[in-house]
């Protein structure tokens, strides 16, 4: 047999064929259904040197430990390099999988083995991958509702059918969570229990333990994501969800706050029947974690004490929320309602009847001021008069100027002033 | 409204309610759909030092350049360190992809931009990526036949279905790829054109020259992963078919075999209108590439030539190679056939009529020497008397020793030897 493009070929040059390839014909659901990232398309244009920018969740780059991970590095490629730079396994290298649970272990009196733990490339890998787990299309997932906007994107490609359930100032709403599991009989929960991102909220320790009941009782898992709590600088430290239910709840932590976000490296707890399966999914996704970061990780956080280094990150980040909250107060108009976290990185304000914080980052952005307009957050309707302040990562001089700037700009949108004219 | 599960644990105590929970149910069938991977589960056997392993892709580490790298991530930490360890744009670091273009464009007189380029966690995570992209569960997926495990997996996560086309000497069969295209109206042909992972196959200049006119005549995209292009040792570099039809071609590299794989850093380029989707599919995947990591090899590829590198491990290989075949003549059963690759890794070899080579793997593991049996690059039946071997990580005389031991294990199976039994 002789092929027919290729016979047609040898009488018309390719070059008269050529039409516009159509490319959006080939797009799967999948990606239709991923969200755009309104957050890192911010973060291009805020890089601008004089831009003010509460739209990221950066941490402070004055904190970052570069001289102690220089030093890690060179210890790992002096005694370990060869191993350190060749492939290594999908689950993680072991001895900083064994660090992991030492110290959540001794903090939160939790039970974790390094057999039940998979390192990743940051949190946000093990989101994609326990939605490439749990989700067939269409099947149900509660969120918090707002929810964490990556959270929302990993798990979109896999095209659940999103409910979303109201935080209270103390976590997740109980009485209507249950309300949606009956209705839908739902048997995935992705929530953010310490300094919820966007809102800042945490779940109380009543919350965590009534959860875990209604969790088991129900046969619900509970994705528990925890990338900030090495960042509290107020109240009391409370246990994971996780400590209470650890068989039916998957603690995913990180790196990116405790050291720095650039190297890309977080992990997951899940129980024993889930890791065979979570390995061959990590195998198909990108064979294994960064190796030889892995070992520079581990070294650092063996040869020095983290928590010098997170000390001085907390209370700066003390000093910056409280800056805020008081630019609040002096720039914001009146009615204005705002979370007050004890750790993370956000402050979550819903402005008065009437605003729009769509309306507002269009003009702000002019302005050289960037924050993130609520409706990110929701995969349904809302979050017309929410905005995400992200705190970390400017100066307290920063912040006062910038929020005076937003908070003028916000002021322009004063539903009287629309009236008026 | 109360919550039924908190009144009812009120009562009775949970200890006394809790039953196994049946995770089983929770799992996706795309999960289902992913075939375990034998070489990870091989490579965790074969670590122990006593024995002899062909069954991996491992690059030899004598030749990772430690101390170049070294240095490159001291000057990184030292000039741009806190850059290095902050979040940075999903696209990659902007001078990475433009060493990428720089070096590919004037190897091989292609035209790429680095606005095309997106960085991933090695060429892997290109492939679950443009999986994300491209498929809706059923769509048909054309690959080689035998075709590369790690593919056939992170492609089986999106429930496709797989049609596999022969190689020939020269490359993919083109005329039972139309038949194939013609039938199943596939869009998207997967393939390896340089030294083929399993069977070390090229496609000819005229392979590619034609593959091209018959992608463009029937609009298919072709995901073309070339790992392995900076490892020739012998014959002509051959541009890829990407230099032929850059609008419907995405070419993906990888860092692995031209700097080290435990750095996991590849790349991928495609068309335009793509660009955009691919990078909401990594801010949902892993947000983005560690930022650390791609500044140190930018800084190593600036500061070295990688050239010189890459001579020394390409003249080892030939060596390696060479040594391997003598081997497989010497020790080999009469009438087994493998292929003579020009570069890469791996030697394809199929044993007589009547050998299984997935008996062979359990007795030869037993005897500390291990191969991958041939059935793991199928997607449906084939492959049994086929194996990959791999020559790149063992000196020739640990070649010789294996080869030699794996020889007389095959023959233990030979036909004639069952009938007499």
């Amino acid at each position: 047999m002789r092929r027919k493009a290729f016979l047609f070929f040898q009488f018309f040059n390719s070059k008269y064929m050529t039409m516009n390839f159509n490319y959006e014909s080939l797009i799967s659901e999948s990606c239709k259904n991923i969200p755009r990232s309104f957050i890192r398309e911010i973060l291009e244009i805020a890089e601008h040197p004089d831009f003010i920018s509460f739209a990221g969740g950066l941490p402070n780059p004055a904190y970052f430990p570069l001289e102690q991970m220089n030093k890690a590095f060179q210890k790992v490629m002096e005694n370990d390099g060869r191993e350190a730079l060749q492939y290594s396994g999908s689950q993680g290298f072991l001895p900083l999988r064994e660090f992991i649970c030492k110290r959540y272990n001794s903090l939160y009196a939790t039970k974790m083995c390094p057999q039940n733990i998979i390192i990743t490339n940051g949190s946000q890998q093990a989101l994609d991958m326990l939605g490439k787990l749990f989700i067939n299309q269409e099947d149900p997932l509660i969120l918090e509702k707002p929810s964490y906007l990556g959270a929302i994107q990993a798990f979109s490609a896999y095209l659940p059918d999103f409910h979303q359930v109201h935080l209270t100032e103390n976590g997740i709403d109980l009485n209507e969570l249950e309300d949606v599991i009956t209705k839908t009989n739902a048997r995935i929960l992705y929530g953010i229990p310490n300094f919820q991102n966007p809102s800042g909220i945490s779940y109380s320790e009543e919350t965590r333990k009534e959860l875990a009941i209604l969790l088991e009782w129900h046969g619900i898992i509970f994705i528990e994501d925890d990338p900030y709590n090495e960042i509290r600088f107020e109240g009391t430290p409370l246990p994971p969800v996780f400590s209470h239910l650890p068989e039916q709840v998957i603690w995913c932590g990180s790196f990116s706050k405790m050291i720095a976000p650039g190297i890309r490296t977080g992990w997951m707890c899940a129980p024993d029947e889930l890791i065979p399966k979570l390995l061959r999914i990590k195998q198909a996704s990108d064979l294994q974690s960064n190796n030889l970061i892995q070992r520079v990780i581990f070294r650092f956080l063996n040869d020095n004490e983290p928590e010098e280094h997170l000390q001085k990150v907390k209370s700066a980040y003390k000093k910056q929320k409280d800056t805020m909250i008081k630019a609040i107060r002096e720039f914001f108009p009146e009615g204005s309602v705002h979370t007050n976290p004890e750790g993370g990185m956000f402050i979550w304000l819903t402005l008065p009847d009437g605003f729009d914080t769509e309306k507002v980052i269009e003009k702000s952005l002019q302005k050289k001021v960037a924050f993130v307009p609520g409706k990110s957050f929701f995969t349904a309707e809302g979050g017309s008069r929410n905005m995400r302040l992200n705190f970390s990562n400017a100066s307290e001089e920063i912040i006062m100027e910038g929020m005076k700037r937003l908070g003028e700009t916000i002021k322009e949108f004063a539903p009287d002033k629309f009236v008026k004219v």
